[in-house]
């Protein structure tokens, strides 16, 4: 009887989850899907070809199950998530697990944890990246929770993560809200990824005059060296992708309002919160909120017109240059991230295995790239690296890209193309090499004004001056 | 026996708090304050020289207050205004004030006027800026609340005020925690100003190699002109004092972790919740951050070399486009405020005035400056001016300082000096005058990888594409 049951059941058979289920049928795991709406049932089950059973009925779902049972839901994360748990943990028995794969902030997450666990159930908030193909074909698992529950459902996620050199991309992340957490970090680095990569395209087509044609070939080229990686692969596609009906190239008819889902954003907060600073993460995020302001951007367009932004430049080299700052850009995104993740694992204790991230990042999930092989080999060597900036193979890195960023972006600003986030990047590793920074005048200021008192480099303890030669 | 009742009370009675009082005492208004500690009660009495009464027991303290009360509480924001309000509230009477002068967070505020007003109370979330001597010799005061009960205390708080041209700087702000929003925004306002002053003190040091002598002439000067400011003013007097024992510039000798109490990283947070972008304010709060990571830094600084740093330059011409890059920032970093005030005003329902706001914020507080008068100017114009750049008289100033903005930031990073608020504030300006960003890019980015749909510039609606061509 118990060869009846099902290995694992989906909550929400929207398209994640029907093609994690379908996913895991591949592999050879008996599932089971719940949905409301018959049609999605319907949908699950035709596509598994029997593989795959579905459920209108909660409570025949969850009776179906082998014990301890793994319930995982793809629901938005917010109130739907505490909904299906008011509904679900009800029918479950002690010690069986609830997996939450949605993007959900992590104190919510926290407090869904304790409260499982005052009833005996093992709760893990899991990121998953990868969008549909990923999930289908192989995404990236951060799961979070009772490291011993997790080895319930390793197998099966082990087995249907996607691979590199035969890795596996999950792991067990830390307890409570790790895996959401890690998760959420990972899309703040994307935001800062897909931000550059929108400023490499303002400054191919406005400072160097490129066709949607050259794009392509230059993307294809750098998706072939260093910078290869998810997001320039798809960027090179898009570069190539025509408008079925004018032929012209579709990404010229896009409006350029980008959306946001709050992942991006709740990065940049937390980090606030953490006192970890993020500024390339922040710069997307601000961007992508600025582009909302199309009627000001218009009216401010007309008043404040720009000059000629074409480069004085031989093309190929500054294309060379280009790559340079891309890559030196994507290496300090990268660092800002796996710094904000390590500060939140002192903070949290979530004793994340940094290097671990890295290798299960590799493959499956929107910022694999080959550099983050650089990463795990980085955080390999040393576990307790303080910034990936200070390991000496990206040293190595750093010291060859960094004239070509810094030419880049002096360049561009001389000439007016807006390049937030390049500019802000290299900002932040000249900061990051500045032993002193010229904080000591606002902490004289917040002394004078406040009388918020300051340290000494040549005294220990709090000093207060009477600053006002007038008073 | 009305006549022997004090017209307001103040619960805290510490430097703000008592400063506050002896400034309305010396008006001529008969006030009281109420402290558990009876050495500052002592210490108010001392220093009114009768003219104030001190309390250290609650119900005694309100039953001497003119009715209808007015008791204002500057204590510190979070727990200790809540166990405050628990005290005192419930001595007073339907239509009492109860005013929390501090810097507290704006929905603890909304939440307290609503549980107050549930018993009849008038609650007002107060903004006092200013310091210690703005508070003894006339703050700037943003207090939000009930309209109709402010006019109880209006004539106590237009006497304390700063005044400019016999402008009073205190008005009633809006409903509800808008007093303390826009004390809020204030704040973060001023956290982007002194990082551009800090960097600013950086180009002098390691770009020009100016003296601390140098700094203060240059200082004093652009105190003369346009700039003129509470902040440049304090700066040049930093640059004039001495360490008492070694005669060295004092500076010099303060640490380089720069301090901060929250009102400014709320203010990031809160914009991007707004999705209204402030790029240089969140670049201050990013800055002070990383002023922390002081071993980190050190490292960095060991083997990331700078090299030379000096510009080469004509010294007093560069003086001089560094005082328009100065002035470009600070208008660009009031109108993110000012933008930032617009759109809450919009989300909460706060009605804002912005011409009052720039009014009263002209004298008093720790933002004040000559170009408060200019914003002032553009919003008495235009009460609805979309953004501040978008005003005529601004424009002509921007135009006058975009040539020396431009050179400033792009000769300092071509050098490797860091500025990350000057950069992020002319990237800003730069993106915004862009009628046409490169998000179109994001757009199509998410689609392709999230099925997340785009819009386009020829059709309406919403839309999807298979964009990989292997799929």
């Amino acid at each position: 009887m118990s060869s009846e049951k099902y290995v694992l059941g989906m909550v929400g058979l929207g398209v994640m989850g029907r093609s994690l289920l379908l996913n895991m049928a591949d592999h050879g795991f008996k599932v089971s899907g719940l949905d409301k709406d018959p049609n999605k049932v319907d949908a699950l089950e035709k596509e598994a070809n029997g593989n795959a059973k579905g459920y209108s009925s909660a409570k025949e779902f969850i009776d179906n199950l082998q014990k301890p049972r793994a319930v995982m839901m793809l629901v938005p994360a917010g109130p739907a998530v505490d909904a299906v748990i008011a509904e679900i943990a009800p029918l479950l028995d002690e010690g069986d697990l609830l997996i939450d794969g949605g993007n959900s902030y992590y104190t919510d997450t926290d407090r869904r944890f304790l409260e499982l666990k005052a009833k005996g159930l093992h709760f893990f908030g899991m990121g998953v990246s990868g969008g549909e193909e990923g999930a289908r074909k192989g995404p990236s698992m951060m799961p979070g929770g009772d490291p011993k529950a997790y080895e319930v459902v390793r197998p099966i996620f082990e087995a249907i993560a996607a691979k590199v050199n035969g890795d596996p991309c999950v792991t067990y992340i830390g307890p409570g809200s790790a895996g959401n957490f890690v998760k959420m970090v990972h899309n703040g680095i994307e935001y800062g990824i897909m931000q550059l990569i929108a400023e490499t395209y303002e400054i191919m087509q406005k400072g160097l005059g490129l066709s949607g044609e050259q794009m392509y070939q230059v993307f294809k080229e750098w998706n072939e060296g260093r910078l290869k990686s998810f997001l320039i692969e798809i960027t090179r596609d898009i570069f190539a992708f025509k408008d079925a009906d004018s032929g012209t190239l579709l990404l010229d008819l896009i409006k350029d309002e980008a959306r946001s889902k709050g992942t991006g954003k709740w990065t940049s907060q937390i980090a606030m919160d953490l006192q970890l600073p993020i500024p390339t993460i922040d710069s997307s995020v601000e961007m992508r909120d600025l582009s909302k302001y199309k009627d000001i951007r218009t009216q401010a367009a007309a008043i404040y017109r720009a000059g000629d932004m074409k480069l004085d430049t031989d093309q190929a080299q500054f294309i060379k240059s280009l790559e340079e700052a891309l890559f030196f850009s994507m290496m300090v995104t990268y660092s800002q991230g796996m710094h904000m993740l390590a500060q939140a694992s002192k903070e949290h204790s979530y004793e994340l295995q940094m290097d671990q991230i890295a290798l299960i990042w590799r493959g499956g999930c929107i910022i694999r790239s080959e550099f983050l092989e650089d990463i795990y080999q980085a955080y390999k060597k040393n576990k307790t690296l303080p910034h990936l900036l200070l390991d000496s193979g990206i040293k190595q890195k750093v010291d060859g890209t960094i004239a070509g960023m810094r030419l880049v972006v002096s360049s561009c600003i001389a000439k007016g193309i807006a390049i937030p986030a390049y500019a802000t990047t290299l900002s932040y590793f000249d900061v990051l090499r500045s032993e002193r920074m010229p904080s000591n005048l606002i902490q004289a200021q917040r002394d004078y004004f406040g009388a918020h008192t300051y340290e000494r480099i040549d005294a220990e303890g709090l000093f207060h001056s009477q600053w006002n030669p007038n008073a």
